[in-house]
């Protein structure tokens, strides 16, 4: 039964680690490695890096595999075909690089044998497919996947599949604008919800938010407030701070006015909220909860539903060997 | 060639008119007829009402032909196995008709034969239909279709095919929000776009920002300007009025701003936009096509695209046809 033990490698390629892990199709991650990725020291350095990695855990696992493709998750824009990515933000001398072409020459280098395509995809989305597979999304058919970290990525699945668009790009629900005249996000685009719930814009917002309050806050972050991250603004509302509690509150009603959007346009009811900011978890989507309902036309409100994904980082690595398995599913 | 041949009957049902067109597949629409519709008179005279214009563009086109079915654009929402309408706006004493069943009796005791099913769909999205068919569709595999009438109407077309969404309610773009804290739309979304561009509330405002000025538009609207319609504003632009034209532009910003946000979700590049308001085509359009560019990121720009859907309303009818030859394609 080959089906039982088919294998791929999944890889997370971020902008300060590079995960990979070795996954079964069936039970999960095997194996797993993270490198720092050294994305300032060029392409070649990370592509080097890569190949390691994979190395590394076909050879900590030991016997032999067959190994049906490696996907990719990767930060910036990818090529509709799924084989090149273009100018990722933070790589320094990255320009456009065709990965199996860059990759090909290193596995064979490595001795690693491979029965499959290198495919690579846009970061978010391969969250989406590791969330509709592996984790929180498991029970929807289609879901919108909101992906909370330095910035506010999306993926679009329906019936089990990413929607990619014209050119692969579909899903920049952080550059999706609540408010025309709102502040701009990094992209320049008015009231975006980046600009709202991205790590250094919800930081900001919370600084000036709170800097005039006494807040359990500048315990942990110093009395000018200059290191309010997301986590901490979640530990000190945890810890029971108002003003944190408040902050996170105003940041998921912006998530629910852009959710309702989705919504009406899409016909998608189900999201699933993953990141590190979603850790916040109930301060900060029980009232995105509550806002969805007053910006989805009634009639579309059943079934409308916001959960929070817990798998973590796992997600990312499954989701990117899923990309080989579908592959090897559609075309044998 | 039995292709050469194929029929099938479009119907568009309007709250006031009632149109029914006999649609040859590559000969577009070959006879026509109009009805009022009854709307306030219950269901069983509007189905009556169907009928009578099947038969009517029957026996005026002599010859008798073979009827691949009969596809029916209806306001309100649509099931999603496209046989029932539920509570459409302006329709008394409707709730939810089954039409295959409520229709083929009627149809049966006109003499008329069917080969092939009645298939009903939400308006916004037959005139998506229509247009990629027959209309400024026609270049673009995929694009977004925007209807401005007395709401504003979306449809999503990918690959050629309607995107439906969970339920087939898919394409709601006149209720996606683009202020939070804007001005509320009819199902009571604030900020929803049918709030700005919807016909009542685009009088509405622009009434507001006329009053006070001494505009051409109080020759024909009267000194309080009460009978503000968006017709009547673009006559004024193309007379050369400035506050009408500013107002259509105020107009055309606000479809900008959103048209940014859903190509950024979708990285759908195209847009059409048929429908009343539509007819005001430089004035509303030239400043949504200059605001879309700054609610784009950057990187999805590149053809993007607004055109104006000019086959009026033929559109509808064509793409209520093309329903069935849908199905007759698909099926057999």
């Amino acid at each position: 039964m080959p089906q039982d033990h088919a294998y791929a490698v999944g890889i997370d390629l971020g902008g300060t680690n590079l995960k990979v892990a070795l996954v079964e199709r069936e039970g999960g991650v095997a194996e797993r490695v993270s490198l720092p990725t050294g994305a300032d020291r060029g392409a070649d350095h990370v592509l080097d890096r890569i190949a390691e990695g994979v190395d590394a855990v076909l050879t900590a696992h030991g016997e032999r595999v067959h190994l049906l493709g490696i996907g990719i998750g990767a930060p910036g824009a990818v090529s509709l075909d799924r084989t090149t990515v273009n100018e990722p933000p933070n790589f320094v001398g990255w320009e456009s690089v065709h990965l199996p072409d860059a990759l090909g020459p290193r596995f064979e280098a490595h001795g690693i044998a491979l029965d499959g395509p290198v495919i690579v995809e846009n970061d978010a989305n391969v969250a989406g497919l590791g969330s509709a597979f592996y984790g929180a999304g498991r029970p929807f058919r289609s879901f919108i996947m909101v992906t909370l970290g330095t910035g506010v990525g999306g993926a679009i699945i329906v019936n089990d599949r990413l929607f990619r668009g014209s050119t692969g790009a579909a899903g920049e629900i952080g550059h999706m604008s609540i408010d025309y005249e709102g502040p701009y996000d990094r992209a320049g685009v008015a009231g975006a919800i980046e600009a709202y719930l991205g790590q250094r814009f919800l930081s900001h917002h919370a600084r000036y938010q709170l800097l005039a309050r006494e807040t359990h806050l500048h315990q942990t972050a110093g009395r000018d407030l200059c290191d309010v991250t997301p986590e901490r603004l979640h530990h000190a509302a945890v810890a029971g701070d108002p003003a944190a509690r408040e902050v996170l509150a105003w940041a998921g009603h912006k998530l629910g006015v852009l959710l309702g959007s989705v919504v009406s346009l899409l016909d998608i009811r189900k999201v699933v909220v993953g990141g590190g900011v979603s850790q916040a978890a109930e301060y900060l989507l029980d009232p995105a909860r509550e806002t969805i309902k007053r910006f989805v036309m009634p009639p579309m409100l059943e079934g409308v539903e916001i959960v929070r994904e817990t798998s973590g980082n796992d997600v990312a690595l499954l989701g990117a060997a899923r990309l080989a398995f579908e592959h090897q599913e559609d075309f044998g």
